[in-house]
């Protein structure tokens, strides 16, 4: 705002909510006024909430999940296979892979790809804690979900050069068309992909 | 998340997040990861600022603003024409008039416009008070800055009846094209507005 014509509480609030992924500032203007208008049902409860979260929050130390336990509630679901990792960049991935609910294995997050240029090597990830897993026994599967991109693909090449002499099956997410993508907004890759890997109808 | 994987602090934060105007349940949970990633940096200061915003908010009992003191700030500013008052409905419009900042006059926030078939009538708005500040002298101008809706104009409509026997100019704001608008994706009621209005080049 040009002129102050609010307290500082609510430009500060304004301030930070700008900074939250998904809000710009116009957007941020516009939340602390439903939170404030919504303070006893959202604003109240929501500055509680944030703050048991800073408290509660944990990193988990076998692999790297954000959650406020440690080991994490993956690594100690006993219903889960433990024999199939599914190693993934972020942990937006694995509760993007849990949405999806396709498998029942364990995770490990890499917090990152290899990027010599931003100065990110093998030591700026999780990955020394991966191989370790792996050599301690009792995994069979690695599947490496990481991003289709030159980042994910090197760091995949990376992970695969570290397990080499360990029996692991190393496996990497299809490639093919988005169910219910349109073929003619998809880029040739992936389209060769699909044809490359059809199945029978 | 169909399966828990994430405590219950995490999971919290991430319905409360789904609540907030501008975010939906998938940027929740981008949000909740970012801010719990940016902890020292943002969830933590955020989560004070809310609590701080939840403290010190008022309703200013003069003009029906938000601020963190009563009356706010708009109304104590001694550089401002207190002989101007721009009615609007909502806080957000005062904040976006300020933006603008063509006016340096004081406001009226209403809350809403008349709608009797929501149970909304004069008495669930801050329209007593409206007149009675006017009656109370000093006002020479009133700007209904309601919306350009039916019950915007209904609740203009009542206001004016209202001030009737007062001495006061009642204006509104002025239809036209929208600075930067295209015309064909304008409609007729606008267009036809804009070609009364017309000024000289
Ligand atoms: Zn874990
Ligand atoms: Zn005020």
């Amino acid at each position: 705002m040009s002129k102050r014509i609010a307290g500082p509480e609510i430009e500060r609030l304004i301030q930070l909510l700008a900074k939250v992924p998904g809000l710009g500032p116009r957007s941020a203007r516009r939340a602390a006024l439903q939170l404030i208008k919504k303070k006893e049902q959202l604003l109240s409860p929501l500055a509680a909430a944030m703050a048991e979260a800073v408290d509660a929050v944990r990193i988990c130390s076998n692999c790297g999940n954000v959650d406020t336990c440690d080991p994490c509630t993956v690594c100690t679901d006993p219903r889960r296979d433990g024999a199939t990792i599914i190693v993934v960049e972020d942990v937006a991935d694995l509760w993007a892979l849990e949405r999806a609910g396709a498998m029942n294995a364990r995770y490990h997050v890499l917090g990152g790809t290899l990027s010599p240029l931003d100065g990110i090597g093998p030591d700026e990830l999780n990955i020394k804690a991966l191989i370790d897993r792996v050599a301690g026994g009792g995994v069979s599967e690695l599947i490496l979900a990481v991003n289709a991109t030159v980042e994910g693909q090197t760091t995949a090449h990376y992970i695969t050069d570290q397990l080499s002499g360990l029996e692991v099956r190393v496996t990497r997410l299809a490639h093919g068309v988005p169910v219910g993508g349109e073929l003619d907004y998809l880029d040739e890759g992936t389209l060769s992909a699909a044809l490359k890997s059809r199945t029978a109808f």
